[in-house]
């Protein structure tokens, strides 16, 4: 190899830093009822094994595996995984959490279920891993992190190297990292070991004192002593593997286990060929401080580290310094949490490596911060994962603090569950349909997040989503319909469907002069295109002409164009349609508060504001309620203020609209809600041609049923990308789940 | 009947101008060459007569029908009318026109070939037309004006009188309606009768000196004399009509001509049952002074005349009355043009109803002025359409006159051929389709004319069409992938598409950072998702760090999000797809002139600006070139002011960008450009499963072939709803008509 000195040379503008990312995380389901390894089977709602990208379990039955996408960087990958770690929570049995820690609570042999797969090759090698290593020692949990140096980074140093085959290049590359990172993984076991001790029946011989990680000891998951691989060369490595195979050894090349692992190729003969692409770090025990099992702290630490590693020259007794490395690794394992690293430990050969690749190539600040707090951990033991865990434990038990931690991360996936972590700057229908997405196994990318735009795809079935329900089931001339309030009037009146009279103004004075054939009626005045309520009078009794004038004013200042039509007095509802089928109704009522005959007003609005389901800016189901200049004039003229103590029972409105933006309340009425006004809204969604559609009717009277010849109601108002959260997650009512309801829609074979 | 002063009593608030209306108009096809009646087929090109909504022929080959869809106002059905004015005006042949007056020219019976219609009754009825009235005759032509009073105003009307059934009603209300216009209809024959004289060969006896209106006289196209028809009473009229049909007088109920015709259905009898449901107004001669051949004026005026007919009692000898009033008129219309009224005509009954429906109702002043201009006209005869129209008269031949105005007319449909008549505030494409539809005889109908949306239906096929190309064709997520270039070059780069390399910001400081990666190379600077340009800067050159920041904030003064991305140097062409197949490729580039060695570069300009085809606001294929700041500026970098005189072939670049919008040029290059590129356009629109797209490609060497493997070229933009005008009506190149695809397309069965 001569890659020796390749970074040095490199110039500074080398885009060091790219690199993709994947995350894989194991962990058990534990019962809330005894704490032990539960016995359920793997939750059904979690879709099927069989292809599932994001979820799996590993070696057993209730060994979940999370396995995060590739990633562009280190904060999207640990993002995902947050995700999928949430998803979990809210998918298990309510009985159950997962377990914080690598290594597993008390538990025997026949607790552990191997895991239920279809493949019977699968089944086959766990029933071997039985045999070979027994089945408590395969209940460990742990991380496994991938990592691909970017396109450009590569391409950029092979363009400086000698070689002529970028295949070659990257194989040597990649093995030099492979090389180095098992000289200094024990850099590594120090800073994230966290697997101090086993529960009663793990060992044979119990330890009699915590140490850093007896996962990534002699004692945790390794090959037996049997077994050595040389690093000399790709080709040695691979014919060795090879060999133990063949010998019926290693049951298959990936029984062969290493704290690294080359990645690409099924086989590793074939890298020859196709090249290593990616690496695998096998040796991250569970981090129980946080509920994603590592923090990103640890993520851009070890990219820093795998960066140093490929600054530091070649070693030229490769498999000599991989086995004494070995034995440093499992001393520090092994040693006490709260003790040093050993003097021969060669740390400053990686801090230094570190910071050389952090000045050469002036990382960002937050890289120095790293490194200095690798020092801080070096210098203070008590810093380290496994330094600060050793405090937790109890009569060489961790049990209390997994059993604590773990039903505190299952709290945590339950606090403001309508919500998906990581991406609460989405919209909450496109979150909710994320969350089913990763639920049920189907592959998502988000191609752009502040525009709501989702790939989804299974196998070569691929559908594209925006604002979570537009999507290619809709044509497009049928949104642009809906868009044009009188476009969309035109089309249902054309269809023999109930709207309520009016006209269109372009110009202030026609509008005025049309004042003569209403001024007797009730009316609505409003914007013709703009939503959420905005620029819209109603005038229940017959407008006078100034009135009239000031809520054309009003309209006009939303909209070139406004419509003047007839007020139909009655109860607005949303009916929400897909598929030519009403899925769910909701009544939504102006922001209001009721009296206790105790607290004032505004006492009340933030009582009713504590309600968790409030926040702000859609994103919460609810919206906080303001107390605005429009909510104290609504009040003033109902004769109150907001200091007035409300009498108990009395209601009183803060909003004339009521929209769920402006803290109005949503009330599901599906089951309640007349079955012939819900078919007289799949009708009109049907009726021009909308796959998905909000249709707004008002019903005078509910108990009357509706039909196309006698409606009993009016629609005043179709919407092509209805909201689904808020029938969801209501003020009142059951709710209703749409999101599933479209993926199943967009995804039929799953 | 009771109808009597049932308007009297009616409050000023009924909605008394509510009515729709419907106009046919027949008009002679002439031929240029010897200005007698084309011996031509009628036009291919206008579709097919067995279903033409809009453009059918009359009697004869020649004599074509334009017929209005029922509109809701005078100024909408007389703009449609313009608009199939147009239409066939650029559909005929190029050495025809259509004669712009009542009386037809010189013509001998064998010059009229009757219609080739398919239909066998239609061809029979007009073989026996011809054996009772001669064919020459038949070649006179007429305006028909349909009324249906408004559903509002019927109802209100309704509801004030002392009937029950609202058919018995309507009934009574057509039928003193019909009675009161035959009393009346001498007023119209006076105000608007326009056919003066007979061309040689039309009459046994020729005229000895001009009249109002041989076409409403008794030498015009009635029936014989012993057809009687009652208006008595709707029974009276029915039975008496069905006698001469039983009797072999008539051959069909619709063979009886009357200056009014009840309608609404097939057979009269249907009207006993189903009410009748307007009236037909068939008196009307073609007004040879508007290209339409009515006027605003004339349609506002005749509606203000039936509104006074409704006003008026009721006749108690109604029959008598008709008889006696058939007999004034035939005097009228046999008098000179300029000869006024006769004293005996009750002028003063009629103006005063006419009067005091204006004030009742308070109507706008426009009423007023129209009432002003008849009284006018019955003192000034000369002021009458006979009375201009006299002057015109050369030796008792209108023949000179009536080419002159019929091939002005014709030039007149050839100007600004680009645009649709009347519809001009659309925008171009719009206007594009619309006259494709009416050509071909699609049903149309403008749902919002500002939001360009338009119904197109052909039997119970329906298609709604915005901005020209926006249909049900394309899936709704298609579209929204287009509108977001980050989304569409993720998804064309994924699909193996060729897109430039690039990156998106969605805040300086980081874009800022960027500028280490890309400052040797040529980037382009663009906001993310605006369009026309805006905000885009170009660096050929690498950028220095300065003009890359002034960039940044160009761009996200246009947009929060922005993109920065490889320059790729080439060429710049337009690829038009529709269903897979590329339809039209061009060249725009920036708006500029060329020197002459005299003119200065702001007369180069003007120039340029006299081309037809240069416009304002997309309304025109081209825009008219600015002298602004911009346009200064670039000169002024160049080392020109607009005063200097340019050298002859010089050329001078007055913007950076190409768009049309700033008056760049448009050069149609569809049939020079390399065919590999179409292709491999087409493949990208497909990719993303576009029904119709504008592909914007670099192409540095449009020599080399593309294809995916190795495409020569870069996709810069997919635009969703492509401009098609500008790919017909070209600076430069033949032009390509695209909105025939779409309509062909839309209505393949046409």
């Amino acid at each position: 190899m001569t890659l020796n000195g390749l970074l040095q040379k490199s110039p500074a503008s080398l885009p060091i830093l790219q690199a993709t990312f994947g995350l894989e995380r194991e962990s058990l389901r534990i019962s809330k009822i005894n704490h032990r390894v539960a016995q359920t089977k793997h939750p059904e709602i979690l879709g099927s094994r069989s292809f599932h990208p994001y979820i799996q379990t590993d070696y057993s039955e209730p060994q979940i595996e999370l396995i995060t996408p590739i990633a562009n960087s280190t904060s999207e990958v640990l993002r995902f995984l947050g995700a999928i770690t949430d998803v979990i929570g809210r998918s298990i049995n309510k009985d159950e959490y997962l377990w914080p820690l690598s290594m597993p609570p008390k538990l025997t042999a026949d607790e552990i279920a191997i895991a239920s797969l279809e493949d019977h090759w699968e089944r086959q090698y766990r029933d071997h891993l039985a045999k070979v290593y027994g089945k408590v020692l395969q209940s460990m949990s742990g991380i496994h992190y991938n990592m691909e140096l970017g396109a450009n980074l590569v391409t950029a140093l092979f363009e400086e190297s000698d070689y002529t085959s970028l295949i070659a290049f990257k194989n040597d590359l990649y093995l030099k990292l492979a090389q180095n990172f098992l000289r200094f993984r024990w850099l590594l076991t120090y800073l994230y070991g966290a697997s101090p001790i086993a529960e009663q029946g793990f060992l044979d011989k119990p330890l009699d004192k915590p140490v850093r990680s007896l996962r990534n000891s002699h004692l945790g998951y390794v090959n037996h002593d049997d077994i050595q691989v040389s690093y000399q060369s790709l080709e040695r490595y691979i014919s060795d593997i090879e060999h133990y195979v063949n010998s019926g050894q290693l049951i298959a090349e990936k029984e062969f286990y290493s704290a690294v692992r080359l990645r690409g190729s099924k086989h590793n003969r074939d890298y020859l060929k196709k090249g290593i692409t990616y690496l695998e770090f096998r040796c991250f025990d569970i981090n129980p401080f946080d509920n994603r099992g590592i923090t990103q702290e640890t993520l851009d630490t070890v990219h820093l580290f795998a960066l140093a590693l490929l600054w530091l020259d070649d070693s030229f007794a490769i498999d000599q310094d991989i086995a004494d490395a070995k034995e440093l690794n499992d001393r520090i394992a092994l040693s006490h949490p709260l003790e040093k690293l050993p003097q021969e430990a060669p740390a400053d050969l990686i801090l230094s490596a570190m910071q050389a690749v952090v000045e050469h190539f002036d990382l960002p600040e937050h890289y120095h911060t790293l490194l200095e707090n690798v020092k801080a951990q070096i210098e203070h033991p008590e810093l380290t994962i496994g330094g600060r865990l050793v405090t937790e434990i109890d009569h060489l038990s961790l049990e209390t603090f997994g059993q604590e931690k773990g039903q505190a991360y299952h709290d945590y996936a339950w606090h403001a569950h309508y919500a998906l972590k990581g991406y609460e700057n989405m919209e909450l229908s496109t979150q909710l349909l994320l969350f089913d997405a990763i639920q049920k196994g189907v592959n998502v990318n988000i191609l752009d997040e502040n525009d709501q735009f989702l790939k989804l795809w299974h196998g070569d079935h691929v559908e594209y989503v925006k604002n979570a329900n537009m999507t290619a089931k809709d044509n497009y001339i049928t949104p642009l319909v809906m868009e044009n309030k009188v476009v969309t009037k035109k089309l249902l009146a054309q269809a023999g469907f109930p709207v309520p009279a009016g006209q269109e103004f372009a110009d202030k004075d026609t509008a005025l002069r049309y004042f003569s054939q209403v001024k007797d009626k009730a009316i609505v005045v409003k914007p013709k295109s703009t939503n959420y309520g905005l620029g819209i009078s109603i005038f229940k009794e017959p407008a006078d002409l100034a009135s009239y004038q000031s809520a054309l004013d009003i309209a006009f200042a939303e909209d070139d164009t406004i419509l003047v039509e007839e007020f139909i007095s009655g109860t607005e509802y949303r009916f929400f349609v897909l598929d030519g089928k009403c899925e769910a109704v909701l009544l939504r009522i102006a922001a209001n508060v009721v009296g206790d005959g105790t607290h004032t007003i505004a006492e009340l609005v933030d009582l009713k504001n504590q309600n968790p389901l409030r926040g702000y800016n859609h994103r919460s189901p609810l919206e906080i309620i303001e107390l605005g200049d429009i909510e104290r004039l609504m009040l003033e003229q109902q004769g109150y203020t907001p200091d007035d103590i409300l009498p108990e029972g009395v209601k009183v409105d803060l909003r004339r609209n009521s929209n769920i933006s402006t803290g109005g309340d949503s009330i599901d009425v599906t089951e309640a809600m007349n079955k012939s006004y819900q078919q007289l809204a799949a009708q009109m969604a049907s009726a021009i041609g909308a796959w998905v559609c909000g249709v707004d009717l008002i019903i005078p009277d509910e108990n009357l049923n509706a039909s196309k010849e006698e409606p009993n109601c009016s629609c005043i108002e179709l919407n092509f990308n209805p909201a689904m959260y808020m029938h969801t997650y209501c003020h009142a009512g059951k709710g209703q789940a749409l999101t599933p309801k479209i993926l199943a829609k967009l995804f039929p074979e799953i």
